[in-house]
C-alpha cells in the first residue's frame, strides 16, 4: 500500500469511527430508538466493483427519523461527469459521512452534517459542513451552535469564509432567499496541498460535531410544545424538502449518478406540510423564528 | 386585432371559462370549501408588462387542498431560454390552465390536468393532459377514467400515443420507474398547422375533464377509510412531491423563469410522509395498489 493509499484508508476508517460515535450518541439521547442498518455495494461506471456504504436509519421517540451514513466510492466515472467533479482523469475515489437528525419535538432543532474526502487523478480535496434547522427561537441555542463552530474553525483561519458559504448554499432561492435553517459552516474543494495536515484538520473539526448538537437535544427534548409549534415545524419540514429536492447538490449528484435512492432520500423529514402562501400567525413566536432564516452575524 | 390575435384571445377566454366551470364543480363536491383567489401580474424579460394570472387556492372538507390556475404570459424571453422552448424568435405568448385536486379521503384519487397554447415567433403549438393518482385499488374507477379519455382522444387518432407519453412522463426514474399515479394522457408540441381546428380540438378534449373525474369524487367521498389507508396515501403524497420537485418540467420551467412560487407549488399535497425503504404491508390492499403504478393497457 502506498503512502497515499494508506492515508485514504485512514480517512475512510475515521468516518466509520465517527459514524459509530454518533450512533452511540443517538442511542443515549433516545431510549426508544431503533436502528435499521443496510450494507450496500456499488459498481463503477464500467461495471467493476466500486465500493459501497453503510446506511443507518433510525426511528424513535425523541428522534422521529435520522440517517447516519458512510460510503466509499471508487473506480471509473462517466467521462461526461468527470469534468463537473473538478478533478482530473477518468477514475475517482471518495469516502465520507453524511448525516441528518430530525427530532420529533419542534423545540429541538434538526441537524445535518457531512465530511468527505475526494481523490480524482492528480487532485484531492475535502468538503463538508454542518447546518442547524431550528423551529423555535431559542436564540441562546443558536449562539451556542455557531460559537462551537467558530471555536473549531478559527484556529484554521476559515470561520468567516465557511460560515458565509453555508448561508449562501442552504438557500431556497425560489422562496425569497430564505435559508433552510440558520446556517453553520460549509466548505468544498478544500486542500492546503498537505494531505496529512488536511486529514488531521478535518478530523479535528468534525470532532466538534457531537458537542455542537447533542447538548441541545438533551436541553430541549422534554420541553413542552403545542400544536402550533408542530404545525410550524411541519411547514418548515416542507421547505426542507423543497431545498433538498430542488437545490441540494449532494442529492442531485447522488440521484444522477444512479446512487442508492433510499440512502440519499433518508435526508427527508418523516412528515411535512405544504400550504398555499403559508405564513405563521402574526405576533407568534414562529413569526419571530422566521427572522432567523436570513444570514446574520453570530459572533 | 389580427385573426391570429383574435384566436389567441379566444383560447385565453376559453381557459378562463373552464377555470370557472371547474371551480363550480369543486363547490358542488364540497359544501365546506373555501376559496382564496389571487390575481397577479408579471413583467417580461425586459421589464415590460408580460401578462399574469388568476390563482385559485381551495381548502375544504372533501377537498384537502386544490389549485385551479390560469395564466397569460407574453413579451420578451431570455434568449438563453428561447432555444429550449422550441419556438423561434425572442418573444413568446402562452395561455393555459393548470389544476390539481388533492382530496382528503384516501379512497378518492388526486387529479392533475393542464391545457396550454404557446406561440413563439413563427410557431404555435398546444400541450396538456390529465393524470390520475389513486391510493386505493378501485380498478373500476381506473377503467372509467381511462375509457373517458379514450373516448375523448380516439376521434383524433391520438389516444395510444398520448396515453403512452403520459406513462413515460409521470415517472419517478429514481424510484425504479414507478409512476406518480396510474397515468392518463399527455401531449406537447402538438399542432396540425390548422390553428382553428387545433383550438376546437383542445376545447373539445378538455371538456371531458369534468366528467372524467368528478363522478369519482361523488362516488367515493363518503367511503369509510382507516389509518392504514391514510398512511399509504401520505407516503404516496411523498412520492408526488418527489416527482414534482425532481422531475416535473412545468415546475422547473416556472421556478427557473422566476415564476410566482406560491402558484407553482400549489401542486404539492397539504401533507406528506417519507420513510426509509417505505413499503405497504405484505398482503394489504395497498400492496395491491402498488402494482397499478406501472404502465399497462387499459382498453
Amino acid at each position: 500500500m502506498t503512502d497515499l493509499e494508506a492515508k485514504k484508508n485512514q480517512f475512510h476508517q475515521y468516518v466509520k469511527s465517527l459514524q459509530n460515535e454518533i450512533t452511540a450518541e443517538l442511542f443515549k439521547a433516545d431510549a426508544k430508538l431503533s436502528l435499521e442498518e443496510d450494507l450496500w455495494e456499488r459498481k463503477d461506471h464500467k461495471g467493476n466493483p466500486g465500493g459501497g456504504g453503510i446506511t443507518r436509519a433510525f426511528t424513535g421517540d425523541v428522534i422521529e427519523n435520522a440517517g447516519v451514513n458512510t460510503s466509499l466510492v471508487f473506480g471509473a466515472i462517466d467521462p461526461a461527469f468527470a469534468g463537473k467533479l473538478g478533478g482530473t482523469g477518468d477514475e475517482m475515489w471518495a469516502a465520507g459521512i453524511s448525516l441528518i437528525i430530525h427530532p420529533k419535538n419542534p423545540r429541538v432543532p434538526t441537524i445535518h452534517a457531512n465530511f468527505r474526502m475526494i481523490h480524482a487523478g492528480e487532485k484531492f480535496w475535502f468538503g463538508g459542513g454542518a447546518d442547524l434547522t431550528p423551529y423555535y427561537p431559542h436564540e441562546e441555542d443558536f449562539r451556542y451552535f455557531h460559537s462551537t463552530w467558530k471555536n473549531a474553525l478559527t484556529p484554521y483561519g476559515c470561520y468567516e469564509k465557511m460560515k458565509k458559504e453555508c448561508d449562501q448554499y442552504f438557500m431556497n432561492t425560489h422562496r425569497n432567499n430564505e435559508m433552510r435553517g440558520i446556517g453553520g459552516f460549509f466548505f468544498d474543494h478544500f486542500n492546503t496541498q498537505d494531505l496529512e495536515n488536511d486529514i488531521a484538520m478535518i478530523k479535528n473539526i468534525s470532532s466538534y460535531f457531537i458537542p455542537s448538537y447533542f447538548p441541545l437535544v438533551e436541553k430541549r427534548k422534554d420541553e413542552k410544545y403545542d400544536s402550533e409549534d408542530e404545525d410550524f415545524q411541519l411547514h418548515r419540514h416542507g421547505r426542507y424538502v423543497e431545498f433538498n429536492l430542488l437545490h441540494d447538490r449532494g442529492t442531485m449528484f447522488g440521484l444522477r449518478t444512479n446512487g442508492r435512492t433510499d440512502s440519499i432520500l433518508i435526508s427527508l423529514p418523516a412528515r411535512a406540510k405544504f400550504s398555499y402562501k403559508y405564513k405563521p400567525k402574526t405576533g407568534s413566536v414562529h413569526e419571530k423564528m422566521m427572522e432567523y432564516y436570513f444570514p446574520r452575524e453570530w459572533n
